[in-house]
């Protein structure tokens, strides 16, 4: 039954990442090793292996399942019915990042301000983060590209130094509103739809 | 001669904070200690603990000095010819961030990416960060009341929400322009001020 052994496997590696991200969200990824992701998965140490050759790898593909998740919610946006704005991109990654952190039990913020940090010592976690960020740079140019159609945006602006700053409103929301709780999705949302509707008087 | 003595004690206390900002960039907050700042500072510990009474207040001075420099760019902008905009306050924030960071060899932006870090496992951090992100949220409100009395931005908006988005855009500046090196401070003004300008279609 091929069907049911693609599901298994599938299930087993959530499995696993989650396990990691238990772990990542704890230590690091630094400080994580595959001996602590096999011990909080629960599974052996060959089943582990068969899915994740090393650490590099299991850091990648939790990178890729978190980051992807969030391009996922703008290419969503993206793709649905129109007229597109920039504030339904907006909405659309602060009520993600608000399900994500209530449904990892606030761990993968966590992961994700302790991964901030390595990066600033650590070149391989610097690479990975490039190249996550790239995923969402270019779902963010699209959003902006299909709001231009839209015409909910003038033509003719640099849609990539603005999905630049886009991208940073993030970190600054999870750290406000995750680590800190200053701050909450309502209130940032209303900010931003504050911000993006100064025209060109600002 | 109390004035060359007054001078001499803010010029010892800059050496210390300047040795305490070396350490914690290398270490963090949480690992670095008094005994790592007096080594650092090359002054006797006598000398250190005459300004400093612990690590505690060492951290608040570290801050204090870091976020005081970083509001003080808004009020600048706030008490300045007008009128005020919203743009002005990004300018003079990216640019103070990207002077700080050459200044200090990167040192204060690896600082504050560990600091992120370290608020999310250690209460008194996170206490400290508040208190400071306090004293730049009011900065923020203070320029967009000066913004609205000078006609650039229209009555009525929620200032309060407003500033906490304004606060977010940084960590995700240090983060993409200072860690990671895949932007600057130019394309990320320019970014802001098209999202600035988008008026009431988005």
């Amino acid at each position: 039954m091929p069907k049911v052994t693609e599901e298994h496997r599938v299930a087993r590696r959530e499995q696993i990442l989650d396990a990691a991200i238990r772990c990542a969200a704890r230590d690091g990824f630094h400080r994580m090793t595959i001996a602590h992701v096999i011990a909080e998965s629960g599974l052996s140490a060959g089943a582990v292996y068969g899915y994740f050759r090393g650490k590099s790898e299991l850091i990648r593909a939790v990178a890729d399942r978190i980051v992807g998740a969030f391009a996922g919610a703008l290419e969503e946006v993206t793709a649905g019915a129109g007229p597109v704005t920039v504030l339904d991109g907006v909405r659309a990654v602060i009520g993600h990042i608000d399900a994500v952190a209530e449904a990892s039990r606030g761990r993968v913020p966590k992961l994700a301000v302790h991964a901030w940090s390595e990066a600033a010592r650590d070149d391989e976690i610097a690479d990975v983060m490039r190249t996550e960020i790239a995923t969402v740079h270019d779902a963010w140019r699209d959003l902006l590209a299909r709001a231009e159609r839209d015409g909910t945006i003038p033509p003719g602006l640099d849609h990539g130094a603005m999905a630049r700053v886009l991208i940073g409103l993030m970190p600054g929301f999870v750290l406000q509103a995750k680590v800190l709780g200053i701050t909450d999705a309502e209130t940032y949302v209303a900010g931003a739809e504050g911000l993006l509707g100064l025209g060109g008087r600002s």
